[in-house]
């Protein structure tokens, strides 16, 4: 990789940061976050800025550029891609170290009295702007809002922004109408003496109004905002998406409706006047609701006396527990994927020992497996496939500089998922072709006994996931072992792969309460630099527990596996289990005979099927 | 119990609240909380304001009283308790259920437009100031400082506020000299930047001059606050105590030293005046660093321009970490207390049959054996004895009312320990006289493998205690049991039983990580209403622990127990043992045998240590 030469990008920048055709009065720094106007975690190319301006790509990280400097804050994870991708007129803030600046001290040590700094207020989260602003206000400089982007002031060759044709999905996979989860949310809104809701994340106005689209890369969303009242619903979104007849008759546009449920189509640019527009007609005690991680210019639309702010809005914590019909979809997607990664399995099993397979081609081949199966979409995020060394990289992606051929002496690590439309999966598993070390067993079974021991565990209702996290590591703590990342997070159904606000972590954000119908992923590892990485990840489901007894009424939760794919028995140190730990893996591997030879036998797989039976042979242990 | 009658006092206090002698405008309400000036947990008598006003004297509530109505909000450990002390001039504000509104809202929606609400800026902690007078503010009352205290001004036999003699620490007890502590403090403060520090918690101060007190039952501390600078020292303390020649010697009072050494002694009432000398005489960047927990009144005579707040100062750090002649300190007075509860239960297997022994007789017994080590100096807080069904009232005392006779018929649950010159001690142990039955003998053992779940974990450095907390729950979840309390606290040495910054909770508090040298208790517990309480409490020592691995060269700790007195082997049900916790028991009670029966011979209690052998017999399990 070299890096990207941006002395000239930097230049026009700069000019425009002083030029009266986009900003009122110059600023003497300008930020660029990474984010969206919706704050996703998966972006668009068209929103791709801190990419642009300074070459680096990972999924984390914000420029700022003054008249002077250029810097760039990003994580552990991205250090060394970061200095590989900038060339030198950046400086690398390394986050998490002890001497890097945060950005606001580093803007006060650098800024001339008195300076304006610049920010896209539809990129930059309500919460952040604020933090920011205080800091530099009370050393004497402004955090201002630039209407224009500046980035797409100089981006000539800019993508346009993706607005490809939306899915219906019908009631056999949602279970409950958009109508329905209208009344719902209104019903929240009143609770809380709310007047309107105000949806930002992408993924929340897909789920409201039962669509999916495509405008971003393995998150099946599109760009649209609504904007809902108690006797209003707008829906915010550009193109001709909304002359697709099936569109049209799935949101009902031309059926004559009771007012309340008639949606009004705006233009997706409109959301600000819109809003505004609604905040002047307030009435006091009339508030209006929105995630306070929504963007700062939508947020500042609304007087601050009317405002009504939570971390997580109705809609993200009704999207997470999953009804009956996105259950059964999720069990559906899971068979189907569990079926792919066996013909995947079956044939690394063949093709690795004659040395031609790389992480490229497993890959692959694991994505055209998949897309043999019914109402497959796409991949649910860009495949892990990593051998050896590449397996201790945990966000790891193969590309042509690093790929590296599968081999009967290295430990493979494959951590993927795709979007079916009844589903979305997201599964790791950690395999050897060839005849893996004591070492390497060993470690292996210290990180299964930490899936157990999460996917076992009986807890109240009302636990919250981060109690649950200590679980997954203690086999590991035993040994003075331990991983570097959380252990699991929300799964959304045919939506998101990553989706709040419940997760299993050590560290305490506000997660919410784990309740029955959730759906999280199970995924404790071991990474060793330079060696090799284990993981094992299943996506699971929350259940009601049955317990001996039930105190103060509390009821009880466990997990149940969703995730159907055999974990390598060769890789398992049986001594190193408890009998009950044992027996979770034969009753795991059992159901997978059960359900997924089911399957493999109705789709004529045999050989995956052969492969199946071979790998779920019971562990026995000795007494 | 019969509720106080408060109708003259409520009708004094509210003649206060208007009277121009003690308020410059009068206030239309004034909230009582329950603290003393320096935010403690334990208060002298004179600070016992909000139960003199109202008659509640639970160790949590705050009363407010406007003009129409008197309100009392506490937790659900008090509902009862409240409900019977105060008379019906009072409304019981449950806190933590759904519909009891917090004491802000409530006052904005009785208080008239434009209201005063007062409050003595001593007793009010800042951050909560801080929140309540925003919310006051924003809907158009005003929260204002009450120099005078108003109930002080209508107590009129209000006790004096304690000035007993002090107590020195040589170097044999502390490990480090006030001086090097001094020292340490100025080196932290100036990697800080920070030029003054205020010592406002009394432990803090106590911890700090190596002096101790006896001004606050149960805590051995002093009314003093500290203020130190790069080259000054300023303790403010009141009373004769500083004529005591021993305490002069201590502090160097009459020698000529460096003059950053040099104490300067003010009066305890002075420290608001100084305070607000140092903080005129600031130049920029000087700034002051001090507790957020302390009172509005110190916070705020330092600018806010100059303030250094953190949520945990360098000493409550400091005061966490137990160095050598600390740890040996501990170890020895837990070694005299293990004494002292051999004595009591071997006294108590004698007499419980005979049923002359209540709740309070035992109790006594066990301060009486106490009080016969050496370096007794008082208990560390009030006995929880308990029998049956007062064993699942968490914060039991037991008074005449309640008391109840011990039998061999009721699971007994005493939780108790005691002041040494040498260390604090915090000890639980549930016992039956008789024979327990198979449920009460199934619960016990649940608690018991939580206990050691925690008590034998391993987990690497710089973990914080609240993610071990599930650890002591698991074995109790698998069967649908819990208990409504956090796992253990910090316990100091010869100082508060209950101290910070550590600690193991489901609650995540901002817990500082846990090190080698802290000292904190290990007591899960299970409550049944009505019938039976278990809980099993050893305070246990952070140490390092040996791995076979080091990942990421971190390190790895465990705990090793400090108290070692049996855990009642008649309520183990050794089939709900695994083997590993099987083998902690016995190792445990191999090492009560040791150290404590080589104590009671030396001692000369030979009944005891017969007792001590027989109840450490080694529990044997079925393969």
């Amino acid at each position: 990789m070299s890096p990207k030469i941006t002395t000239e990008l930097l230049k026009q920048l700069r000019q425009v940061m002083k030029s009266p055709r986009y900003v009122q009065e110059p600023v003497q720094a300008y930020i660029v976050p990474s984010g969206d106007a919706h704050q996703s975690e998966y972006i668009a190319p068209c929103d791709c800025r801190r990419a642009f301006i300074s070459g680096f790509d990972g999924s984390a990280g914000t420029a700022i550029v003054t008249e002077q400097h250029a810097a760039m804050w990003t994580d552990g994870r991205y250090f060394l891609q970061a200095a590989n991708q900038m060339d030198n007129n950046w400086m690398l803030m390394k986050m998490g170290l002890k001497d890097t600046p945060t950005q606001e001290d580093w803007l006060v040590s650098v800024l001339p009295e008195g300076s304006k700094v610049g920010v896209d207020p539809f990129i930059i989260p309500a919460d952040q702007w604020k933090r920011m602003s205080k800091v530099l206000r009370s050393a004497g400089h402004n955090l201002v809002p630039v209407k224009e982007n500046l980035i797409d002031a100089i981006w000539t060759d800019c993508p346009q922004r993706p607005c490809k044709p939306l899915i219906t999905l019908d009631l056999s996979y949602t279970g409950v109408s958009w109508r329905d989860k209208i009344v719902a949310l209104r019903t929240k809104m009143a609770e809380r003496k709310v007047f309107w809701f105000v949806v930002t994340a992408l993924d929340e106005v897909a789920w409201l109004f039962n669509l999916r689209g495509s405008d971003v890369e393995y998150n099946p969303v599109f760009f649209a905002y609504a904007v809902i009242g108690m006797n209003t619903i707008r829906l915010f979104i550009d193109g001709d998406r909304m002359m697709d007849p099936a569109v049209r008759d799935h949101l009902q546009l031309d059926t004559t409706l009771e007012p309340e449920f008639k949606i009004q189509v705006m233009p997706y640019g409109s959301i600000l006047t819109e809003l505004q527009a609604v905040s002047a007609g307030l009435s006091p005690k009339e508030k209006v609701w929105l995630s306070d991680k929504a963007s700062y210019a939508l947020t500042e639309a609304i007087p601050k006396a009317y405002r009504y702010l939570t971390p997580y809005t109705p809609i993200c914590i009704a999207k997470a527990v999953k009804n009956a019909s996105e259950t059964e979809g999720m069990r559906r997607a899971h068979i189907k994927d569990a079926v792919a990664l066996c013909e995947l399995f079956n044939w690394l099993e063949k093709e690795v020992p004659k040395g031609s397979v790389t992480e490229i081609i497993a890959a692959d081949k694991a994505e055209e497996f998949r897309s043999q199966q019914k109402d497959f979409v796409e991949l649910s995020f860009a495949t892990i496939s990593s051998t050896g060394p590449n397996g201790a990289i945990i966000h790891y992606k193969p590309v042509p500089e690093t790929n590296r051929t599968l081999s009967v002496n290295e430990i493979y690590l494959l951590d993927s998922g795709a979007q079916y439309k009844d589903g979305t999966t997201d599964v790791t598993r950690t395999m050897h072709f060839g005849t893996p070390s004591a070492y390497e067993k060993e470690c292996f079974t210290y990180v299964l006994k930490g899936h157990i021991a999460v996917s076992a565990a009986i807890f109240p209702n009302g636990t919250k996931g981060h109690l649950l996290d200590s679980f997954a590591r203690s086999a590991l703590w035993d040994c003075g072992l331990d991983y570097l990342h959380g252990t699991g997070h929300g799964v959304g159904s045919f939506l998101n792969v990553h989706e709040g606000p419940c997760g299993i972590s050590y560290k305490t954000f506000a997660d919410e309460p784990l309740e029955a119908g959730m759906i999280v992923s199970d995924e404790p590892g071991y990474y060793e630099d330079g060696s090799f990485g284990v993981r094992i990840e299943n996506v699971v489901l929350v259940i009601p527990a049955e317990t001996k007894y039930n105190f103060k009424n509390r009821g009880s939760l466990t997990f149940e596996p969703l995730t159907l794919v055999p974990i390598q028995t060769k890789m398992i140190d049986v001594s190193l289990l408890t009998q009950k730990e044992c027996n979770w893996v034969n009753d795991y591997h059992q159901k997978c005979r059960e359900v997924i030879g089911a399957e493999l036998e109705r789709q004529g797989r045999h050989e995956a099927l052969r492969w199946l039976i071979r790998e779920t042979e019971p562990l026995i242990r000795a007494q």
